[in-house]
């Protein structure tokens, strides 16, 4: 059995960890880890978990979980490990870091977009972006997974053929991306209450989402030169879900077919990509608790245009899910251990 | 493997009886019988399952399928079930009927609330009442289980020891009710609307409910006298999850103490009971995709009551979970067997 | 026109206060109190507001109001009213506390229930209750009314009439309540996030919350004696809405007709109340954004017990739109002067 | 006063427009057309207007009503209006018509997104497009007022200014809707259950909405040529809102100063029309219940595009609102007659 430890693990990201990884086989949770409720029974923060999960909360000392576990789960605010992860904890323990801090190439990226000074720079080439339909055999070789974003996952997953086949002009690329409001987080904010979000939706950060540079840097290895696209987030009153409409003006060329083909040809084998039909539009609510990808697609013949439409749990395949499926490609374990969970619906 | 068969497949509860069998170690599902979508992918009717259950649906033909099945799912509207069983059918094969046609010993109450005919009420001497918890003995020896109604379970379950031990009086209980619309099954209704139930709740059908006189038959037989109780569901503007706030007077010499052993003597080793903590109030959040029932209780000195409250999933414990655990026990499985399922939150 | 000023205009009940006034022909807002947004535009903080009111929100000196000011609305904490008014203000303008810190006679009653001594127990005999149905001949008479709780207006009305005309058994008397989230205000606190609301339903304060005496009182005073009843809130994921599922034995010689004569005879020319057809349940989602109750109720004639379901906008005539109702009354005017209001549906 | 007739009073946005008939001051509703509810007591059909409109539904018979009233809102399905209307009663009251009948110059166009033949197109000249803040002028002078569509408003009214003023290219306009679900309708559908839609967001009928050519149409009036745009609306799971999102490239010399300029040229001085600060991003929650659209927009000067938010209540400033504006034009009255809709929050 894989000892995992969780840092963040009574917020939604690290709870959901946490469930999925009391179901995995081959995995147990060691170590809950949290800054506010140390010492308290897990199940009173989480209720769903009575009787499943009856530990007591521990602290986030990574030094010391590291002599325990053999995986780190750290579902933590952005700054968190950088600041506390070192080469020594990584000699002895696999490190899977939700927040943004090890995303980026560029150190300079994620400050100017974050506003904080990275604490671990010198690890960064260490680090490999989990994204795990695209990169999963560097991730087998390292110690250090840079968990992707929610909304990132949806729009790489998305647009990643369609760039690096050269069948849509990477220039045109408008992202317009629609989420739950776990995503938000389990913080005590005005703007995060009931009666705030529900009945209502917006856009917010317009133009300066952290999570655009996330998506320009991989599509930009597609295009094989940079490429900036706009990416507009917004607030859906839902708890879970993400669903991206993308836009981008079609290649001399390409059509339907050749749009079809290489989606296919990318992910016509994922276990966690469903390619959907001709004219069928994805759906958050059917990819809900899973760690599946939806993806659909039309193409627009008056304007030159092809939308995307792709869709995924944000806590699931945009947060633990994936930690999951990379923890499975980090011990040798087939990618859907533990993740063989299918969406219920309603 | 258990070859197993569902009738009512593209309704809700069925729906979630092919979800749950889909993950099932121990059966599989061989068909999928539908009345409106025969020949259609079921994939097609659920988004959800795509990749997961490409089968296309089949008619609703119960003898033919009892040829191949070894087990029949029957989540068909009142009056279906009763209308196609016969002996040669249940000689070939085991039922689990998740309507109301099978639920009552006394025929006569069933034609009253239901208004309709009985069309085998030779068979229900046959007929067990599907309460896993209180009666997986007599389960265990037939053919053709009554899977109860989900107000039915969250209320039973909840006042059963009371009623028994004696503890309340039962002339006393009150049982309000609160449902999330998933029960109002997936029939176009302008009622169920999205737009006429969200941002609403309403009682229904107060003092005249099908499920009254279900829990009547069972508190009454725990009570050892005839006893009836008021009962009012409430439709809530969630997909999922029933909640039960019941009250009753103690009875004498009826205190916390006696109340939360009684609990703990009927149900503390039951896998699928969660016994809350004292001042703990349930959440049908916490019970969601699960085959829990949640149950704590608050004693009012002031008034000479006690109020439980219990929770559950309607399609999970409430429907589909139920018979599935059902059909665990019919096959000498362990009653968890494939519902190892943790709630999802949020 | 009336001066009106408003203590508390930035949580809920007071946004609803400032927004049912700028209606109003009579009256003027010339005053936005606030503690957190002093100096900040009023439709910075609620930009439903924009261009309606843009004013700047003050601070909280009600002395310094009350020379302004012809009525001050309170929709602050409980203690907040008590302790900033005196003999003084109250000889210069009209003062409406929407909070608890008047609405009890006795106020060991209040210290006990709300674990606050009260700052200005002298006054008490100078605040009226403002149930306008109910009390509205000494409401005209005062300066000082205290506007009653929102699950307390829908029970007590519910309930007056059969209490009063001893047509049920008072001491069997069961409030089961619904409320939406708008009632637990614009506080930042994690039980009130979107994601721990949404989708759930629970009870909350059994037995123990503090509407319960206040229910009491009044129902008392209808029974010519001490009354205790039971009163449990639920939590519904709504922003607006309380829904009161009451029950009670009927007393000897009680029946649906007797019933229906008391609440014709109590109601039938009240403007704001409406008494449903029988068999017609109220929807909260009928009464949003108006000022109305709805009352309905069924008897069940095989458990002797009367159903009464009644229904009321917690923001309008569980909160500001009886505020401008009493307002109203003190002033002269009509008392559906503003309160025209036309429920939305959906 | 004027004497008003509803067709599709029971649909949602008749009954809207029936809602905000009779809270104006001017106008008096005479007749609830309705096909499916004849002879009952309209309040029976929307408990909401209990004890406001107690009369019963009429039928759909628009000569006869002609007879009678001075404007017609017909809030009926595409084709009743063209099969009903004729030149006799256009020359005895007024007509508005809330479908998309007239909306067209051009009968191909109608003809080839409808699928329908037109049944009146001699009358299309006759019509003018009711959006008020373009087309007012026109608007006074005829008897037919083609009523635009919800998301039609939003959209137009977002871009106009920018294509008119050349500040935008109009064939880089991208514009992805979000919508509430009343603006599906009352139709008992499968599709629009609570279950299907609530937790769940989803691209509908991307590249071939209806509404697509209605706000080609105008785009490609103020751009003095053929503009084609992309229109992908959504379903978002709410009773009421729209949300636009539109993104085009700024032309040469357009910024941030040219754009807020042109917005405050075109509607600084509309009433019904708020512009955003910059920097705020336009919610539905800030204009429900009013016929308020909010605009609001940011310039990203990485790719060089603006993005627009607008918002309205797709039942209000989207179709019944809309109406009683047109109507109050057509009378001589001031467009915020009876319109003076604080938006409630939350």
């Amino acid at each position: 059995m894989i000892k995992a430890g969780i840092i963040g693990a009574t917020g939604y990201a690290g709870a959901e960890a946490a469930r999925l990884l009391k179901g995995h086989p081959e995995a147990e949770v060691i170590w809950y880890g949290s800054r506010s409720y140390i010492g308290q029974p897990y199940a009173d923060v989480y209720g769903n978990m009575r009787n499943i999960a009856e530990d007591n909360c521990k602290g986030e000392d990574m030094a010391e979980l590291a002599e325990e576990a053999d995986v780190i789960f750290t579902a933590t605010p952005q700054g968190f490990c950088a600041s506390h992860i070192n080469k020594e904890i990584l000699s002895k323990t696999k490190v899977i870091d939700l927040s943004a801090d090890f995303r980026f190439r560029d150190v300079d990226v994620y400050e100017q977009w974050y506003g904080i000074k990275h604490a671990a720079p010198e690890l960064l080439p260490e680090a490999v972006y989990g994204l795990c339909e695209l990169y999963r055999d560097q991730i087998r070789k390292t110690s250090l997974v840079a968990n992707p974003g929610c909304y990132t996952t949806c729009s790489i997953l998305s647009l990643y053929p369609l760039v690096k086949e050269k069948l849509v002009i990477p220039e045109t690329i408008i992202i317009d991306a629609k989420s739950g409001t776990s995503g938000a987080g389990r913080g005590a904010k005005t703007d995060n209450l009931f009666c705030e979000v529900n009945e209502n939706i917006k856009a917010y950060s317009p133009a300066t989402h952290r999570h655009t540079p996330e998506i320009e840097e991989h599509l930009s290895a597609a295009a094989g030169k940079p490429v900036m696209v706009n990416f507009t987030p917004h607030l859906v009153p839902m708890n879970r879900g993400i669903l991206v409409t993308a836009y981008a003006s079609l290649a001399e060329g390409a059509a339907q077919e050749q749009i079809a083909d290489a989606y296919q040809a990318y992910y016509g084998s994922e276990t966690f990509i469903r390619l959907l039909k001709p004219g069928i539009c994805a759906q958050t609510k059917w990819v809900e608790g899973s760690n599946y990808t939806d993806i659909g697609f039309t193409v627009d013949k008056r304007t030159g245009r092809v939308i995307v439409m792709a869709a995924l749990d944000n806590l699931v395949k945009g947060a633990a899910g994936a930690a999951v499926q990379n923890m499975n490609i980090l011990f040798g374990l087939p990618e859907n251990c533990g993740l063989d969970l299918y969406p219920a619906f309603p």
